[in-house]
């Protein structure tokens, strides 16, 4: 008998790819619907519903000992971070978020008062973006805890971003600081002493609380400025890649030109590991990564600096397909950017955060 | 130290409440939302985009060994239920579904043939109703597979149908038949020679391959004949509770007018249990329970049956608050009708299931 083939041997982009693929088969779209502007594959789905008006829709979940540890995670920036990442992929579009669904799948003795701490870390960050949660499910779960936010959103046709608008000769820029996150995590997970440090309390911060880049992803959307845009959740490196697959092109960028937080420098002394390589490889930083032309990249730099507060950084440029993505590194020398950050279905133990 | 409360002693409602207030607590709604038609505690939310047009959303988690057991339920109807029981709640409203985002939580060792039938099965009934799939989320679950679905629909603002529209004097209808799916899961889980017989079949496609009432729904809001309306997922005992909660009224049925098919009659004389236990606490019927004023009756049950085909069956009447939940026996003796029906988190054995 033929060995069955596992989910794990085609990982995630290649269980995509199948959906993708199964779910075209025979479909067509009845005029009522307007059309489907963005669907699998992009951070959030989005489709016409009036003339030029979009409705975004996004959903991520995050399963205990999967996405979370409930002994590193608090109940409260758990709620924050499911939030967070939802409203990340809203910000990817462009769009302005309005309505969430939340579905708990809770093991019955689940303290109420995870409950209530979980909800307001959501509600607290969903208030300041002026998102309702008006619905949802709540089941029995056997043994993890597991949580799914649905938010949905508007943005006017013409400000809608994408992946795929990126162009050769575009500036490669990224908002705020890369790596933190896995920094954090990894600090979280080791448990020691270092946690009490301010620079180390500011990784972990990050870790457990990501602002999403709301404001300046609709500033960019409302100006035109922006060719392709990512929100950073799976690395700087898949990110690059996905804006490639998205626009197909690739990508050339300078390691001395990733901002890394003081921070991030700090932590990295003391692990042995480049700076550079949490930004590349680690993810979940929920920074906005996207491409303007040339002649933009200034301009960009200063009204969302102007408007929002936010540093803007440019590290590379768009380059033909055929060049492939290449880091040059702090030498001048040109490699070849490794593949790399987050995949699920993956067997390797990067699996498990 | 106190000790914490448990969500298993709070259950499903107590938790829901719980949430509902919390999400209450200083939130105002910006004019350019419009209004929130309906929020938590009906089948689905309702919001309203365009003047006078609805948007519906819904979501629904499916667990394995909650919700499903794998041995039981084959990849195919498990998806095939999880698009049914989300259609039924779109239908719940009146509204005409649109869109899909799909979830998938997938344990590593999980066969793609699973995932491929899984989708297929959700995909065969979602083009029955021009349904499309246009995103969601992959990730990796420890051990139990974890689907969601999360759908969207449009309602004209005028044929939008609720929980909370009883009239006291209403007359109680139901379509089709109720209690086959409880029978249908008793067989499945009894695992006995009974699977074998056309009227077990029966039983047990109703529990796996539940059929929305989407038509019937739509028909109903359209023809604007109904007062409540809710889709039977949890029983009868409880959807009546819900529609009494929801228009502040109490209802009065007969026992011998709940229809039942003659296959649940023949499992009933097997199972030694009354057919109509079955209909009152066994819930996933996934039919519709409504009221229509008194001299509306005939001309639903007519329309009804002449552009669906679908029976429709007068059951009981809307009385008021005061007069409670009655059940009219065979004998014709006025009994209190006993709580009951499906809820998550309570620690009885039908919690499983």
């Amino acid at each position: 008998m033929k060995k069955k083939k596992l989910i794990r041997e085609i990982g995630e982009f290649g269980l995509i790819e199948r959906i993708k693929k199964q779910l075209a088969k025979g479909y067509k779209l009845p005029k009522s619907y307007r059309s489907i502007v963005v669907g699998i594959g992009d951070d959030a789905a989005v489709v016409e519903t009036e003339p030029d008006k979009l409705l975004v829709a996004t959903t991520d979940i995050l399963i205990e000992d999967i996405h979370f540890d409930l002994k590193t995670s608090p109940p409260y920036d758990l709620g924050w971070k499911l939030m967070a990442v939802n409203l990340s992929d809203i910000a990817a579009m462009g769009a302005v978020p309005r309505y969430g669904l939340i579905v708990l799948g809770l093991p019955v003795d689940t303290p109420v008062e995870t409950v209530d701490k979980l909800i307001q870390g959501a509600l607290d960050l969903a208030k300041k973006f002026k998102v309702f949660l008006i619905g949802g499910d709540t089941v029995t779960s056997p043994d993890k805890l597991v949580v799914n936010l649905v938010v949905w959103g508007v943005v006017p046709k013409e400000r809608v971003l994408k992946r795929s608008g990126a162009r050769v000769g575009d500036k490669i820029m990224v908002t705020g600081t890369l790596g933190d996150s896995a920094a954090g995590l990894e600090i979280l997970q080791s448990a020691g002493r270092l946690t009490k440090t301010d620079w180390a309390k500011e990784l972990i911060k990050r870790h457990l609380r990501p602002y999403p880049r709301l404001k300046e992803a609709q500033l960019l959307g409302s100006r035109r400025l922006v060719h392709g845009l990512i929100d950073c959740s799976d690395g700087l490196a898949l990110s690059l890649k996905f804006i490639g697959q998205g626009s197909k092109v690739g990508a050339k960028i300078w390691a001395d030109k990733i901002p890394v937080s003081g921070a991030l420098k700090r932590y990295s002394a003391i692990s042995r590991k480049a700076a550079c390589s949490y930004a590349l490889y680690g993810g979940e930083d929920y920074e906005l990564i996207f491409t303007v032309p040339r002649d933009k990249e200034k301009e960009t730099i200063k009204s969302i600096k102007k408007i929002s507060g936010t540093e803007v950084t440019s590290i590379g440029e768009i380059v033909p397909l055929k060049s492939g993505f290449t880091l040059v590194d702090d030498k001048g020398k040109v490699n070849k950017l490794k593949a790399g950050g987050y995949e699920h279905f993956s067997v390797s133990p990067k699996n498990k955060r």
